[in-house]
């Protein structure tokens, strides 16, 4: 952030008083211009013992399987935008399910949330950012090419708790690799 | 957003190609600016059979009660945010247990976090944003005095989870008043 958003002038690197950390603040207007966190929301879409994963048309991790998650965007509650992620990469209509996972990444300024879900049809479809769509038994999802570590965790804590038969919600932080 | 944030000229509000959203646009450099909501994270003090309130020495709601609680920074775990915020508003020392409630509140563009916890000692002391810090047992909770609805619905999950002896995660959606 180099340039204030509301009048366009520059902005310095400043604690504003009574704050604890550095803010961008605008030297004309005085806006004070406060960066947090974003959420990333989807699904861990099921289908008697199969999950649905989406292969990835994009960067990052272009080829690599992941579940269908996206931005949590203003006017939407979390589990609207797991509904329109599993809808957008993976043409699914699910019937969603608690909460299953909360996962800090830091690093990458991020938390990921995934709801569990169930898969209402069978009628998928890779969406503009998937290049197929697939379901996997637990002995077949490809682990070595799983897009991202929070899949990875959310995956396996599911498949730990399917064992025990009990679903919980797991919390995590994701460290730098 | 009238200003592009990296290089100061006008943006526009348009929907970029392959995007379903209208996005603030620099008509310059191009970069598009994303809005989402913010975290807002905190927790849910217990000492005994009773809850920790602080009274709010801000606006909005200056005068009134709330759990401790405050936007996740940057670099920051949900766990770490609740942990600050407690020490923070309240000089509290908690020990965190399970994440217990998440809120939306998409008219207000943010999502509400609320962690159980454990009081470690009565050492408590109101910070700049508090007039005092108390505790409640819930007879004398002040429930025409409480700051938020975020904050009242989450007494609410728990006080009645605690009388079933079995505390979950709840997740609500906050309508606008």
């Amino acid at each position: 952030m180099k340039f204030c958003s509301a009048c366009g002038h520059a902005v310095v690197l400043r604690t504003p008083r009574g704050d604890q950390r550095a803010r961008f603040v605008c030297t004309h207007c005085h806006t004070i211009h406060y960066q947090n966190p974003r959420n990333v929301v989807g699904t861990l879409p099921v289908w008697n013992d199969q999950v649905l994963l989406c292969r990835r048309a994009i960067e990052p991790r272009y080829g690599f399987w992941t579940l269908p998650a996206g931005f949590m965007e203003l006017g939407e509650t979390t589990a609207q935008t797991a509904l329109r992620e599993t809808l957008e990469e993976a043409g699914a209509r699910v019937a969603l399910q608690p909460l299953f996972s909360l996962l800090n990444v830091v690093h990458a300024q991020q938390v990921h949330l995934f709801y569990r879900a169930r898969l209402i049809d069978l009628d998928l479809r890779a969406g503009d950012e998937s290049l197929e769509v697939q379901l996997f038994e637990e002995a077949r999802i490809p682990w070595d090419q799983i897009a991202f570590r929070t899949v990875g965790q959310t995956l396996r804590f599911f498949f730990a708790d399917r064992l025990k038969g009990d679903f919980n919600l797991h919390t995590a932080d994701i460290e730098t690799e």
